[in-house]
């Protein structure tokens, strides 16, 4: 590497003298290391080192000197920067050596290019001219030669050729912090950020104001409501202690919960949240197409479908509908798994939609905590929002009265000592509210049409996994 | 009540009807109650009442039916309004007899209205004309009689005459909802979230995505650096096992983390930390100001000073100046809360700004994850932010190289086996890395000057406080 011809980029001339030494030290010892262990499974079988010098492993970087070096990003790598000289950092996905000459991919995030011996998932430097052979690389991070899963397998497309080698699921939570490396991963957790941008940038649109709760949200984000924020929303950490072992179900998920007082019917909170719902799935579609493409190309699934406004059936309607199709259940029976996905295929063939909002729940199912329908009190003033057949949020008006609230919290076997902060908030004024919460990794889940929740959690948590 | 000349807002005569009648009988209910007990203390010796009909009880609302009633913010009832009919739900904050007739003055939020003998803190619904006296009302949610605090109370300015009530730390946290009723406290949560939002504002905009982490932010914000998603930041709960009862301890906070890969040296990390919290300082300035003038009503404190871009101290340098002003300390010595109090005071005597960062910490007082100086390991590439004299973030490039890191944790005698997740995610190649956290209740209560973080947390925890 000669110090002339490195671009106004370039500062500290002596910095990158003092670091090319350095490296080319790396570099010998690196290489007789090489020479010395079977173990590196890219050694290449040549005589003479026609590279040397011009590759090798650079010194821990601990912040020795501060280097003003443009280190360009994959995605900028255009024709226009044709025959410039080039600096990249990028993990090294894959190497193949072809006579004399040696290429590898490069990757970075979404991004892949084609590129020495180095592990696979490396972090190396290249200094090149684009569209023609890099000149030198140096490693920044060195990988274990042996990796636990090959990106290139983790990233093949689900149910294609099955000469070729996949990941297993498990292999691929043990070692996260690869798998998350792939394309699709990458994707999935940039769209999952979205759903939390567009749900966040549409209710402050609607003057709500953000509580920190590290409590659980349902009751203190009441309590805020009759602290008078009026509409509140929450974004946090919630942790559940049952032992559900489901393709949708984790002990520890990102709750994103809304709850706001209203004026006269509960209806009114219903239709914020119906819009909620339509600006998410406009806002994923129009924002987030390249990464539900990215996604799509490793786990194929059917568009999303929703309506706007919303479908929104009664409970009654639903389960006629599900007579109708042959199930037996009684007026104020709960949703069965598997008829809650029947009725999903059914709305889906009659209303063409993946989305679907139920209506006045039987009481009897819901907490104690819901407000009876004041017409007939077998029915409450709830609701449940469904996505591809699954449920995705309950909600319902709170009881906002203490003393009614105790009653039915005695009717539901509660020892009202054990809440009495809570029935206390109720006793000075509460406007009367309702709300809702939704799982994010299950809402990103059912968008993107993956079959298990553990694809759309960063670290998931269930009764069988404690780690990484 | 009558039903005509209601206005073009209302759709529903019927419902109205229905409502109003259901009032009435309440209202006449609610008025024995009233003559037949003692305990109200806001009864009103009067003969004859020469509003009946024109106040009482709604019944609890249930969703009975949807009216279409436009309902006025008080913020609206401005003079464009005048003479024109118009409805209000807010809080009865105090009323008082004058002669025959009885003022209240209504509160919502941020705004107070001047407007009949109602609990204080009840929600009530007033139609009137604007700038007359109100023409009815009735309770649409009825505090108990007897409050724990007066909101009138807990809003008066801190060090205002003795002779007035105040409401003690105690008393406000045991009674939160109420207490956070108050137009300083509304204001106080209002500019929290503010600090979030441009937090979040900020970071977006430099091309850094939302890690959701149910897990403590720290170790697995850095395994999704090592997953590639090259610079993460994390809103969330955090729990703190510390018996610590001071005025700047919680043992449950929100922890707003970021971490960032860099190519060459950590003050590429440093940098843009430096411009994050410019950029929050100036968007609290610019865009809550009404919100830093009703909290400074209530808690008088000098505005807060910053340089821009900020000052940086190393941290020889500040204890230079701690020895020149008489204090006796090692080299390597970790800061004390008093040393740190005189710091904070003597940069600002020099350099006018409540806030600086302190660069270079000894490595004996850091984490074992932290990175040793390249050119002497007494000291380590971190950093420590101050607001007002107090620590409020620190940071450091993390070891990035598996081998080391455990060599490292051995040091402080760490069981490698427990944090065996963690190492093992530097193994397949992590690029250099810095971050650091702030606790978002810490920042808000010194950027407002406030003396207690009790004061900027919803339902605060501490050694001692497990509810509300």
């Amino acid at each position: 590497m000669e110090a002339k011809g490195e671009g106004e980029n370039v500062t500290s001339k002596k910095a990158l003298k003092k670091q090319q030494k350095e490296a080319e030290k790396a570099a010998k010892k690196a290489q007789y290391k090489k020479q010395d262990s079977k173990e590196n499974e890219q050694s290449v079988a040549d005589e003479k080192d026609i590279s040397e010098g011009c590759y090798g492993t650079l010194p821990l970087i601990q912040s020795q000197e501060r280097i003003e070096r443009k280190i360009y990003p994959l995605q900028e790598l255009t024709p226009t920067l044709a025959d410039q000289k080039v600096w990249v950092r990028a993990r090294l996905q894959t190497s193949r050596s072809k006579g004399k000459q040696c290429f590898f991919v490069l990757r970075q995030q979404k991004w892949t290019v084609q590129a020495l011996v180095v592990n696979k998932e490396s972090i190396i430097d290249v200094e090149g001219y684009v569209r023609t052979v890099s000149k030198k690389v140096w490693i920044v991070s060195s990988a274990s030669p042996r990796l636990p899963l090959l990106v290139e397998d983790a990233s093949r497309p689900e149910g294609t050729d099955d000469a070729l080698a996949t990941v297993s699921q498990e292999t691929r939570l043990d070692n996260r912090v690869i798998d998350l490396r792939t394309t699709a991963n990458q994707a999935i957790f940039r769209l999952e950020a979205g759903v939390c941008k567009l749900f966040r940038q549409f209710l402050d649109g609607k003057g709500f104001g953000k509580a920190f709760l590290a409590q659980s949200p349902q009751l203190y984000k009441q309590m805020c409501i009759s602290a008078d924020f009026e509409k509140v929303y929450t974004v946090g950490g919630v942790f559940r202690a049952e032992d559900s072992n489901t393709h949708r179900h984790l002990t520890e998920f990102v709750g994103v919960d809304m709850e706001m007082c209203f004026n006269y019917h509960y209806h009114e909170v219903l239709d914020v949240l119906d819009q909620l719902f339509v600006a998410i799935f406009k806002g994923l579609r129009d924002r987030y197409c390249e990464e539900i493409e990215t996604v799509n190309r490793q786990y194929p699934a059917e568009p999303f479908k929703f309506l706007e406004p919303s479908l929104r059936l009664e409970y009654k309607e639903g389960i006629a509908m599900l007579r109708e199709a042959g199930i037996e259940m009684a007026d104020d029976e709960d949703l069965s798994t598997p008829n809650e996905k029947l009725l999903g295929r059914l709305v889906k063939a009659k209303y063409d939609t993946d989305f679907y909002i139920l209506d006045k729940f039987p009481l009897a199912v819901r907490p104690f905590y819901t407000m009876p329908d004041p017409s007939d009190n077998k029915w409450s003033n709830s609701y449940d929002f469904f996505m591809r057949g699954e449920e995705i949020m309950s909600g319902a008006q709170r009881i906002h009265d203490a003393v009614f609230l105790a009653e039915r919290a005695k009717v539901h076997g509660i020892d009202v000592k054990t809440i009495e902060g809570y029935i206390d908030a109720f006793k000075y004024g509460a406007p009367p509210h309702a709300g809702g919460g939704i799982g994010l990794e299950r809402v990103t889940m059912l968008y993107l049409g993956l079959h298990n929740i553990r694809k759309t959690s960063l670290f998931p948590r269930d009764p069988k996994r404690l780690t990484p």
